[in-house]
């Protein structure tokens, strides 16, 4: 994809696993992959927002995406630069403003959520979530099972060492971006990232978890503009009730020919 | 377990599931269940902690626990009561000191974790991570293979909708206690306060998760006491490298009849 503001970014990714010596049952030497984690503290302006654990292979666009998906800062031509440091652990975020003010003060109003570990949402995530709801966007069945076929390739790390979940952005031809990352939620916002930096409306795209769906992930579709979400796994009941009120077509358990329908079914074409 | 502390709790403990309408990949209605996802606010005298989504059944042990394992409060007598109130969303801790400035100090001071989700550490938790490390106690190969063959049988909500991650104590003799939760850290949690509750000291308890070994993981049973983890998922590097400074004998990839040991082999009886 091609790049379409100008921000300045460094080119910090990292290779996703490493090596190292395990032993088996029979007490065997066994080599292994494993999967990074490395804490990444996002500052904006040079004042520390939030400290991340993540895999690394895409810092600066996992911070993009966290700074669009809480609300922490609405408009992308505001940012200037993203230099990611690993020596520091660092991603420092460079604004056209000086006054950050506006942004800690979201930072005071926080919610730990469980999709899966106990995540953060600040004050500024709910702010614009019920602003509008997401256009009623139609998917034939033949094409989630074409879908499904398709991200069976991805999945890469999750393959080779475990411990990371994947998220994708998809369109009815097939899959646009794949990102893994030790926390679900890190996959999620990275997408949002490149979405952003792209200028990618999420009207026409279909997001792919491997993850469940929970109200938090809803949440980010949502702030992503993108109207259906597909997971392998299950749901929770907060998930259900928040894709009804914000319009996502909501489908889970969705593995090779089959899937289930929580939500807009009429948005499904059984073609 | 008997309970050995003397802490009124209220007995606010949900249903985990409940039955919804769905629509499979042919269209047709299929009665589906589905995981609870409520949002539980801790309140210490009446200050608001934080806010966990959580499946709800076990609320005051899941407040206990956090409490415990995020450093906030270090000796259990200085809790009168718990008091889970769901028409409200509030789990209330009442204590019996007034001044609760030393804890939110703590709260100041965040880190946002990924074991899975963007999970959130204080400072408190590092705190005393590091005052000791946790003994070398050795397990048999055979014991591994009889409490994986004991596990298959819990995990209820999972088999039932989904959406869960599961955690136990267990000890040579079988499973002491399995929690589920939307979030592995919430039932991990949740456990820490049974043993806080209870008096259980972690010494010869194996800690079992469905859920990957990250840093946040092994900071927790580190909390806890125990000295040896087992996980049916993989590990992340991080996890890896905490194990081996806090000295957790640490088990991955474990299912049926094989596992993976990344850390304190010494501490396996090939038998």
């Amino acid at each position: 994809m091609n790049k379409s503001t100008k921000i300045n970014l460094s080119n910090s990714g990292l290779k996703p696993t490493n090596s190292v010596k395990t032993f088996n049952h029979l007490g065997e030497e066994v080599d292994s992959k494993v999967a990074g984690e490395l804490p990444l503290t996002i500052k904006i302006n040079n004042t520390e927002i939030i400290t991340l654990m993540t895999l690394g292979t895409r810092p600066e666009e996992l911070t993009l995406g966290y700074l669009r998906n809480q609300g922490l800062i609405s408009n992308i031509n505001e940012i200037t630069s993203i230099d990611v440091r690993w020596d520091i652990g660092i991603s420092n975020v460079s604004t056209t403003y000086k006054d950050i003010k506006e942004i800690t003060d979201k930072l005071k109003n926080k919610t730990v959520t469980t999709g899966c570990g106990q995540g953060t949402i600040f004050g500024g995530t709910l702010e614009k979530l019920y602003d509008n709801i997401l256009p009623d966007i139609k998917i034939k069945k033949s094409e989630i099972f074409d879908l499904l076929a398709k991200i069976t390739k991805y999945n890469d790390i999750y393959k080779e060492a475990g411990a990371v979940h994947g998220c994708a952005l998809c369109d009815t031809n097939g899959v646009l971006e794949f990102v893994e990352d030790v926390g679900r939620h890190n996959a999620a916002d990275t997408l949002s990232g490149i979405m952003w930096l792209n200028n990618i409306t999420g009207k026409d795209i279909i997001f792919y978890t491997t993850g469940r769906l929970t109200s938090e992930i809803i949440m980010k579709v949502k702030h992503m503009g993108i109207p259906i979400i597909v997971s392998r796994s299950g749901v929770t009941n907060m998930g259900i009730e928040l894709a009804k009120d914000l319009n996502v077509t909501m489908i889970a358990r969705a593995k090779q020919r089959s899937f289930l329908i929580y939500n807009n079914k009429n948005n499904i074409i059984f073609d």
